[in-house]
């Protein structure tokens, strides 16, 4: 097989559609997304089914426990994906959408409108539920996408597509709005992200590694999510309740997750007060603690934090944890190792958490809440393609505003330059 | 010289000095720009004749008139370097503005805070004015910028960049704020947009391959601008008056520039009562035609097009014409030939109008104006650092809106995921 040519294919099919479903209504669009999930609903025993095969291949090919837990699907998670759909639906169409700017001296009228970026390329790896967030968000702003799974959940992806296919056509929008790669070969990858003619952005979600090497050899534009070494700080304002429930909070309320604490920092001037009460909780919790050594110092008997300790994302029951002389020392601490993801302060000293908004440099920074809340749902967007670490287009979660642009649109009444 | 240890320390400096101007006050960076104005005026003859070596050595290589002509500098020049100077002054701080989004179920309290983006580096040919446009909007952004103008200018942009070295230190901002590459060798550039640890956004401007190159090879992610193949469209609804008024000025106020109109549509319905009198008046100013079969007949002894003239940007007074059909032919051949930048419909029916808006896929769309509206400036953003025909971040003009990201704030009472 050429995948060179296929995926070309791919692309010219996507980039005609992607002309239609820029002048999608929004009754348009939404019926397809009604009509995906009324295919979903019915094929959940093909679904499982297929999910079934990957499931039985991947324990053949001995893959680790967790990717076979972001594999599984059941009848809860198709429940999850209907959920989404319904979400996404309510969701107000962000195409047309008119920001007004105004008179210029010259006469001409000025606004700006919200239009769809064209063809977006998902990559992605391991959970299937993500091939029906990323194609109906894509949908709703308009763009056609391609998405690219991994290659151990082929079988549950083609499942899928094969009810998002159903749906669209059933409402009458082209088949190609969404299209999946069910090349395996990794080859597919390399020739996605260099597609440059017919595809606008990539969005690639997975493992750091994966990111890297897409970043390396991508010559589509990006929005990419590269690492989530979140912080709490634990400002010496803070009130001793709400830090130890927020730690445990953005620490084990999920292990493997972006948005997760992985270091702890603690004012020095509270340090007593807090840490020797949140290191037993984290204990009782399995929670492997990495301190440095004033934290030693405080709790006893937890390992020695090395340099390398502050920049890792464990996504593991792994923290670490510092004693730092300040706020000040905080946020130099957080824009050093951090990985501009999320990070909060726990204070009740509104200077402070003033300070630490403006000056940490995170596409999200939280006073007084969870890290876990960084995410498109909580965040009201639905759900999203991705969490952008990135500065340009989109920071944080990226849903239906990242995935459109704005263009400038002038109305005149015969305006010259002079 | 060690080119790469050369960049790379710029890297670091611009880095450090970006911390201090994100939270550089509005005082602050107006008085910045106040003092580069002062010293630009001060400084005027060392200006010109620091000029006058690069104009002496342009002549000695034998580079063409059109960039001597983009290197010349002047009284008056230096004049519109001040100008465009205290219109940036003027303009709105847009770091910390703040957009509210709202409560959420789970009680967390939404909003966005605009942030500069970082460091921003720019790369570009001849015109010594742009180290002052784009030194002065990314510093009002709050941006670190690494200006890497083309060798055949290096004496003037010396010049410049020691006037704003001169007024930052009298305004007591970090001298690293704006740092110009004054390596000639062309390996810098390489360095400058593959240093992803230090840049976070590469603005190029320049020639198409120029722009292709770094595209290629950049690792930084751009914000470009390809090229200008800007239409204007006569719809059969026109008024033929304005018509005729708007494609010369579209055409002839300048050639050398990216939103100059390259290609002419014109309605069947309506093209016998233009063409003839338009072409004579492009061929009074001699303008060379080359029209499609329909538009030879109309106007008789004028060139063939062939189907590389839809796509070229001639930048020289050269124009292809086409008849088309409809408006839906219109749309379709700018979506097909042209280059996402500007083009133009002239119609008195509101429809046509819309749909055009609509339909047209490039960076501004107009209606009844001159395509040479497309600019920073006309648009109020003051100045602009480049015209991007891409689809993520910014389209069309880049002022400090483009220069700007937004992150996720959030406030909390003490939320935690459930």
């Amino acid at each position: 097989m050429d995948i060179k040519a296929h995926v070309q294919k791919l692309g010219i099919r996507a980039k005609a559609a992607a002309r239609d479903l820029a002048k999608a209504s929004l009754g348009d669009k939404n019926a397809a997304l009604k009509c995906i999930a009324t295919h979903l609903d019915k094929s959940r025993q093909h679904l499982l089914d297929a999910n079934e095969l990957d499931l039985a291949d991947a324990v053949n090919r001995d893959l680790d426990s967790a990717l076979l837990d972001r594999l599984e699907m059941s009848d809860a998670g198709i429940d999850g994906m209907l959920e989404g759909l319904r979400q996404v639906i309510a969701l107000d169409d962000p195409v047309g959408a008119i920001t007004e700017i105004g008179e210029r001296p010259s006469g001409i009228r000025l606004s700006k409108m919200r239009v769809p970026l064209g063809v977006v390329g998902i990559i992605y790896e391991s959970r299937p539920n993500v091939t029906i967030d990323a194609a109906s968000l894509c949908l709703k702003a308009g763009n056609a996408s391609i998405l690219r799974g991994g290659s151990e959940s082929i079988n549950s992806n083609k499942a899928i597509a094969r009810c998002i296919y159903n749906g669209l056509t059933d409402a009458g929008l082209p088949r190609s709005s969404v299209q999946i790669v069910d090349v395996t070969d990794r080859q597919a990858v390399g020739e996605l992200i260099t597609l440059t003619e017919f595809i606008d952005v990539i969005v690639p979600r997975g493992g750091k590694s994966l990111i890297a090497r897409i970043s390396e050899e991508a010559r589509v534009p990006i929005i990419k999510h590269l690492d989530g070494n979140c912080h709490v700080y634990i400002d010496s304002h803070a009130d001793p309740t709400m830090a130890i429930k927020l730690a445990i909070n953005s620490k084990t309320h999920r292990y493997g997750v972006c948005n997760a604490m992985e270091s702890l920092l603690v004012a020095d001037k509270i340090s007593n007060r807090i840490l020797p009460d949140l290191c037993m909780e984290f204990t009782k919790k399995h929670v492997e603690l990495r301190g440095c050594k004033k934290t030693r110092i405080l709790v006893g008997s937890i390992k020695s934090a090395c340099e390398s300790d502050w920049s890792e994302e464990y996504l593991a029951p792994i923290l670490s944890i510092k004693v730092v002389q300040n706020i000040e020392e905080a946020i130099a601490h957080i824009n050093r190792y951090g990985s501009k993801h999320t990070d909060s302060i726990v204070t009740q000293n509104a200077e402070n958490a003033q300070l630490f908004i403006e000056n940490v440099d995170s596409s999200s920074v939280m006073v007084n809440a969870s890290t876990r809340f960084a995410d498109g749902f909580e965040y009201g967007l639905g759900a999203e393609v991705g969490i952008s670490t990135d500065k340009i287009h989109a920071r944080g979660p990226v849903g239906l505003e990242g995935l459109t642009s704005q263009k400038w649109v002038v109305h005149g009444d015969g305006q010259i330059r002079h």
